[in-house]
């Protein structure tokens, strides 16, 4: 089904360009890769500052929470990459033409995430208390808003 | 500073009567514990179907999307329990009262999900093709649509 649309041919086509893009990237329509994205980023936007209160003092420090909400930011950090679907940068979305013009560039941001949210997560799971985590938690943050800051409408 | 809201006070509350709800299902606002369980709802909406078409034959076998989707529902599935929060069937949402009423029953569809979808990855990381998803999937299908038929607004 799927094949026949254009959209599904320019999908077809990113999977040939970005290496990254999971083998389950496939949306029906452009609305539900908007849709889809701005899901995960809700679930990360509301993940991050759990463990930012944590890290700041403003909320207690508790190991098990921030291991959740650190592998939530793995897990959701490898979901979101592939609803980047070429064409996707009109309709009820921030994400700017560059992300397809500058792909290296959007890709290393996708890597970058990866390699901090683990870094996050084994700080998390090593259990080192609340002054562990701040390192790992400014890495992941630098990186969540550089990539907004280069490829996000303000 | 949440511990000072009467919305926090439901939070913990929630705590104490739903022992499955992890420590990060912290939320600011009602609206956002609304959005956050429709946003991973979202996510699965869009995920089960790509496992429903291979497992229909409408879409080729591929055992990386298989795992992928599994792995995806197995994680979410564990996200938005937390997100039913006291007092949010009110707003933007179709969760019925009767999910707060009768929090065994509720809880009992959210075992069947973590249950059901841990099969379904295990048969897909298993590899015995498209066949051997077909009951899992099915049962997964079944957990989703008990649960919305007792608990969401038609």
């Amino acid at each position: 089904m799927l094949k026949h649309t254009p959209f599904a041919a320019a999908l077809v086509l990113a999977a040939g360009v970005i290496a990254a893009v999971p083998a389950h990237a496939q949306f029906a329509k452009p609305e539900d890769a908007i849709r889809y994205r701005k899901s995960v980023m809700f679930i990360q936007g509301q993940t991050l500052p759990r463990l930012g209160a944590m890290v700041q003092g403003k909320a207690p420090y508790d190991q098990a929470q921030a291991v959740a909400s650190a592998e939530t930011l793995v897990f959701t950090g490898k979901l979101f990459p592939s609803a980047f679907v070429p064409g996707t940068d009109k309709g009820d979305t921030r994400a700017l033409p560059a992300i397809w013009k500058e792909q290296a560039a959007f890709k290393k941001h996708q890597d970058d995430l990866a390699a901090s949210t683990a870094k996050l997560l084994a700080a998390a799971k090593a259990g080192g208390g609340v002054d562990a985590l701040k390192g790992p938690f400014g890495e992941v943050a630098k990186v969540c808003n550089g990539c907004h800051d280069e490829f996000r409408k303000d």
